[in-house]
């Protein structure tokens, strides 16, 4: 007797598992890859570990000289958080009723082994298939973001290695299971901000320069701007304050120095450089003394239209009988640095209202039918290409 | 053979080597009051110690039923600061060339030295003055000002016990000794500034509500406004933010809360109820979600004439050759709780430079002056009493 709820039956299920158990937190990828490398070369993939400083990589490989279709993902997980407000240990998996709980069983294990379980299908079915087939896995994803997919990339860049379509399997999904595919990401840039005044006592005001004071209407005036209108595929540039620090703690002390940290979201109507001109100019024009420092999260990157964004609608509309909107809001993905190669790259995974919480879960017939829904679109590509 | 620099002929100086000596760091006395009302008792004052908490008070009063003069201080030290940077022991009273060092040596423990000894050499020409003097000393100046000079003050108030004239130790003196009277203070008031705001994602700015965004261009305004122009006696009203803080430290997080803290220094043309109001009014035209917690740290005082500024400024002129700037300007004093029980306050000590720093110093002529206009201002007193 077989049932969708017992791991010796579902074989996602039972890698979700298996995945879980081990306590990869980022950076750490505590024995998830080399599971996952002993499946893959099981059914013909070459393997290549690349570690880079405290960062596990794995790509494999399928096939050569073929067009190539690249499932990518991580391996790590972001901390449980207090263990103690789980209802069940963040690292041992636990079915309750159709649910799986456990840190990562959303971000992204179960998507994991769904790529694991519908490529060994597929090759069942298509052992020397149209297109080659490579996994690109991090340990870094949820991290700095170093040495993990940047640098696979760079390798690959490298010597020439192309990947013409990837697939990622960050949980795209929202309220439910393929009701949502990204086919981009918004850039995102960072600015710290260091304005300098100089410190002195309240008593005292014309010996000192507060710098809050003078920042304040320039604070007022990036926060007022309106950056773009977005386009067709991006909502607007949107600049979020997200730290901001000055003082010594004392109430009689003018501060000598303010620390603003920001952040843009930025669509593909403008480039990081025209930011930056236009916060430098907002800047002067209040005639701050300030330094910023840059921090380049990702250029945004958008595919609109192609065989893959086709195949995955079709592999949707197939497997669940809804037909996915395309949108490219939300956080980043590594899918940042493998489009600049010229890659097309959309992410579609498991329902992320969990993701990065306590009792972080994934429904167990979604696990299912996100296999299914990841094999049906290695069958479209099969079938477009022999077509 | 005597000398001004020998503490076996200079009394003033021997006592605030002893003073010195004792590391009455705030909230400690560490011995300093009782060594003072052991000279006291001896000249005929009636010592009372008011203990409040961690603090030491000392109330000693020569007389009754006179109207009553009162020297003001603390014994009370800033900490050292790294004692490695010290030339000399900070807690070790070290004379070099016409200098003595130590931390309190200006501020205020050579203060405390020549007020008893000019009230030795008073008591000692006029056993049975027109007036009574007293001695108001407390261990908690340079703290929290809870349970030092405000106490006191109170349980005088309570026995309807009057000060009529009151000098304060602080050192005043700016370039040379006498320079400066402070006849007042400005008032200061804290406010604590919370803007309540929506913690959110930064890629999801339309679910936060960014308070850092909303609160910008109420502290330029706050920042920008002109509270009074000051009068005859006070600089205009300061107002000064020093300390602001909001966000995670994550730069992909918008804070859910901006705690801004701000201070005024305010002349006699505004109470602090009428700065509130406008304060509000500011927050409230921007529409800000907020509340504020105040913290009231003293009333502004002027003492603009009377028989006390009259008779310091005569003594000052006597014995230093120079006639004294009234000035309002600068820090705090406990001046500012004598004040309100309708005492005419001054302070007048040794000059400025060092106090709360390293290598905290006094020059032992100033020393010996100061004590000699203290003992000039009784003087003056006297006669214009016995007139
Ligand atoms: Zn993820
Ligand atoms: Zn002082």
């Amino acid at each position: 007797m077989t049932s969708l709820f017992d791991p010796v039956s579902n074989a996602t299920l039972a890698l979700t598992m298996a995945l879980i158990e081990k306590p990869s937190v980022t950076p750490e990828d505590a024995g998830c890859q080399s599971l996952m490398a002993d499946r893959l070369a099981k059914i013909g993939f070459n393997i290549e570990m690349l570690p880079f400083d405290d960062t596990l990589n794995m790509w494999a490989r399928h096939g050569q000289n073929k067009p190539l279709f690249c499932f990518a993902g991580h391996t790590d997980v972001v901390p449980s958080g207090p263990v103690e407000q789980w209802h069940t240990p963040p690292f041992t998996p636990t079915i309750i009723g159709d649910t799986l709980y456990g840190r990562g069983a959303a971000d992204m294990k179960g998507s994991l082994a769904a790529m694991i379980v519908a490529t060994e299908r597929f090759i069942a079915l298509h052992p020397e298939p149209e297109f080659n087939i490579a996994f690109l896995i991090t340990s870094d994803e949820e991290g700095p973001f170093i040495n993990g997919t940047v640098k696979v990339v760079e390798t690959l860049e490298a010597r020439q290695e192309k990947i013409r379509w990837c697939l990622v399997g960050e949980p795209s999904s929202g309220k439910q299971l393929g009701d949502v595919i990204k086919n981009g990401r918004r850039g995102s840039l960072t600015g710290h901000l260091s304005v300098k005044g100089i410190q002195g006592h309240v008593a005292y005001p014309h010996l000192a320069d507060n710098p809050v004071h003078k920042a304040a209407p320039a604070l007022a005036a990036l926060a007022a701007e309106i950056w773009d209108n977005g386009n067709d595929y991006f909502p607007a540039t949107s600049f979020q304050i997200a730290n901001i620090h000055a003082g010594t703690g004392a109430s009689n002390v003018i501060p000598g120095e303010l620390k603003v940290m920001f952040n843009f979201r930025y669509s593909t109507e403008l480039t990081a450089e025209q930011l930056q001109s236009r916060v430098y100019a907002i800047l002067d024009k209040f005639g701050l003394n300030y330094q910023i420092d840059w921090t380049y999260n990702g250029l945004p990157f958008l595919t609109d239209s192609g065989d893959l964004v086709e195949a995955t609608v079709a592999a949707v509309e197939k497997v669940r009988g809804i037909t996915p909107r395309l949108e490219t809001t939300g956080g980043t993905s590594d899918g940042r640095f493998i489009a600049p190669t010229g890659a097309q790259v959309i992410e579609l995974g498991p329902c992320n209202a969990t993701i990065h919480k306590i009792n972080e879960c994934v429904s167990i017939p979604d696990l299912t039918q996100l296999t299914d829904v990841y094999l049906q679109l290695l069958v479209n590509l099969q079938q477009r290409l022999s077509a």
